[in-house]
């Protein structure tokens, strides 16, 4: 695959490359689909082992990419996405050896039971295929996914943002070495080898139906292309849209090292607070010590009637406020009327991925937590745990809000399905 | 929504009562998800009580709509499917029955573990939300849908053939009677008050966000077109052309009693074997006792050059008829090349529905179970097993071939998807 890298001139040529690609990552599946976790392992360790041995040529390979981005006038945090240094190519190295520790997936056995009639039935996880992952310019996406697909028995079909794909040819051809090494096909871990635009509509096509999901990783935009395009299941979050609620029994340094970490620890990951909702039957106590905090902490809090008369700083909230992702030191902060308040808010504005309850009052956590129809919902702890690291799972290709299949962090189990295996001694249907 | 049964005139009006449908259905999923099991017990039980004693108004109804089909000439199969008897009635309200004694899947914590900083993070089962079925003139599936539905917590939107409208709105009024006197809303379980066939386009259009899946029971063309035209998750499966594998080691007695069930016990069902496939190493001892077997049943075979020398009453299979799902007394038959080559086969030419190897040898059975990428694989078993009540979930509405969420027959469990909780004690992420 990697030797068709010449210039893609015409849409047929293209559209025959890529179906050429898609066919080939079928095939390849099928074939990782029966491959023992030791060979998947043997193939993680080579591919750790040549990212160290390359980081040289990824490193010149990234600096190119650099150079013309920044000719072309890309922004500071656009750059900073783009650019590999010996530590993230280190880092992306460490990621391949977490997922070689994690458990494989294949072949585990999730139930089994017997029938009257002494058949056997088991539950038990396969692979589900060839995934596709388009992705923005973040070139350690290439190794994580890559990796992730592989211990997990699928194919993918990698496609990255066009200013990334010096640095990503570079990752892709030590996961490549890898595969060799391990006597698994190359095309299980396939980069598609253009800076074509056109390469994506392709993909979200679903090459003939050898695609069977894609995940987009990246803005918003990004996002709701694929999700309005794909002709296949996706697994993706829009936006999160995340609330801490602090009710009126919360303990209040709790409540405020919470919040504080929800927002500010990192604002731009997915998993950030982007609403604060606090019981009115706690204003006197504990508003003017959150809003002061998160003010004095650097952050713009956009507020109600009452969260504005706490400090003057705060500007009034509109409407749309209420709706925002943020991805900055912003938050959106009011008033509600206990925790029956706090769910029908969440239920109208929020987007299904992770909200917070602080509250020492047991029943009104197992309210929240019942209730609130989000993929992750937690009791005193803050949401910024939306990550599959956190979650325990060694890596995740990204985290998913529809409720279809996968849901929170999206790991390596949840990229398998499952069949059912019969065992019987004869039987047949009276 | 029982009360708006008038005639529905214009379009606008059409699409203003589904859409109003849609949202009394996502009000009462609400409700629904946080409902007790004894709860939704109680209304099943009181729904099974309502089809036994309003059993003569559903005959009746049942009645006027097998005249009318009879009058606009509707075939045998057609009416037969259509037309209910005490004795279909009753068996309506034992499979309500039935549902209510499976366990309630809805809370059940399937995984619950803790991080190392303190937080349990658990992994709960919860509903779907919205179910839409679109079915043909099947007038049990209105309870069978309804009740699967409501022990899952989900709200259910039913759509039946327009030939069983009135069968189905009698049915569907035990149903709600059922909500009523358990307290549960009406809108839990809705019926389409129309006949008007827009109103199937319309449920596919997902109204507005408020479907989240549909699960179309019917013929080919009415799952085709659901597939194509679903703007939401779809589980079905278009078709079963389901395999029997008979390997050199098979116990001759066991393949015949095999192949017999699988494809003549009923041929009308979608696990009905539609292909056999014969292992060339025993052609000499087996191929012809199978086929012999098979005709004299009343089977027509339709073979390879191999197959026809068993028996002149063979005739040749054309190319298509390895992609044909009968659903009838017909099979086609061949001589492969082992294992290996009834895996190739059944991968060029299945549905990834149902297939079974009969074998003594363990090795090529656990080869075919491992390799066919099937929803259901059986080992010495027949493929009509392919049934929700046979694999003891009580109940299926329907069985899927996609991978995703859901495969193989669905049953409540299947209905539902998860959250997970996290219980913290005041965790903030470093």
């Amino acid at each position: 695959m990697t030797a068709s890298l010449k210039a893609i001139d015409g849409s047929a040529e293209l559209s025959t490359l890529m179906t050429d690609l898609g066919r080939s990552a079928r095939v390849a599946a099928r074939v990782l689909a029966l491959a023992p976790p030791e060979q998947k392992n043997r193939a993680l360790e080579a591919m750790e082992r040549a990212i160290r041995a390359d980081d040289d040529k990824i490193l010149a390979a990234n600096a190119e990419d650099v150079a013309d981005a920044t000719a072309s006038g890309a922004n500071s945090a656009f750059l900073d996405r783009l650019t590999l240094t010996p530590a993230r190519v280190e880092a992306m190295a460490e990621g391949i050896a977490v997922v070689r520790g994690i458990p494989d997936p294949v072949g585990t056995v999730t139930e089994s039971w017997q029938r009257p009639n002494g058949m056997t039935i088991e539950r038990v996880r396969v692979p589900l295929g060839v995934v596709a992952v388009i992705y923005e310019s973040r070139p350690n996406v290439t190794a994580d996914a890559g990796v992730l697909c592989l211990k997990s028995g699928n194919a993918v079909i990698l496609r990255g943002g066009s200013e990334s794909f010096r640095s990503g040819r570079a990752i892709h051809d030590c996961l490549v070495q890898g595969l060799r090494e391990a006597g698994l096909p190359e095309a299980a871990i396939t980069l598609v080898p253009t800076r074509d635009r056109a390469a994506v509509g392709l993909l979200l096509s679903g090459l003939d139906g050898n695609v069977d999901v894609i995940v987009p990783r990246g803005g918003k935009s990004l996002v709701a292309r694929v999700e309005s395009e794909a002709r296949v299941p996706v697994f993706a979050h829009l936006e999160g849209v995340n609330h801490v609620y602090v009710d009126r029994s919360a303990d209040l340094d709790m409540a405020k090292s919470i919040v504080l970490n929800a927002k500010m620890r990192r604002t731009g990951v997915c998993g950030a607070a982007e609403t604060l909702l606090v019981d009115r039957a706690a204003a006197a106590t504990h508003l003017a010590p959150l809003i002061t905090m998160l003010i004095e902490s650097g952050c713009e809090v956009r507020g109600d009637d009452a969260v504005q008369r706490v400090d003057a700083r705060v500007a009034p909230a509109a409407e749309q406020d209420w709706d925002t992702e943020y991805l900055d030191a912003v938050i959106a902060a009011k008033l509600v009327d206990g925790v029956d308040a706090a769910i029908a808010h969440i239920h109208q504005h929020g987007s299904h991925h992770t909200d917070a309850i602080v509250a020492e009052d047991a029943q009104a956590a197992a309210k929240f937590l019942a209730e609130v129809d989000s993929a992750i919902v937690l009791h005193n702890a803050s949401t910024q745990f939306a990550d599959g690291g956190e979650f325990g799972f060694g890596a995740e290709i990204g985290i998913a809000t529809g409720k279809f299949h996968a849901r929170g962090p999206v790991g390596a189990e949840q990229l398998t399905t499952f069949k059912y295996r019969v065992h019987g001694t004869g039987q047949t249907r009276p």
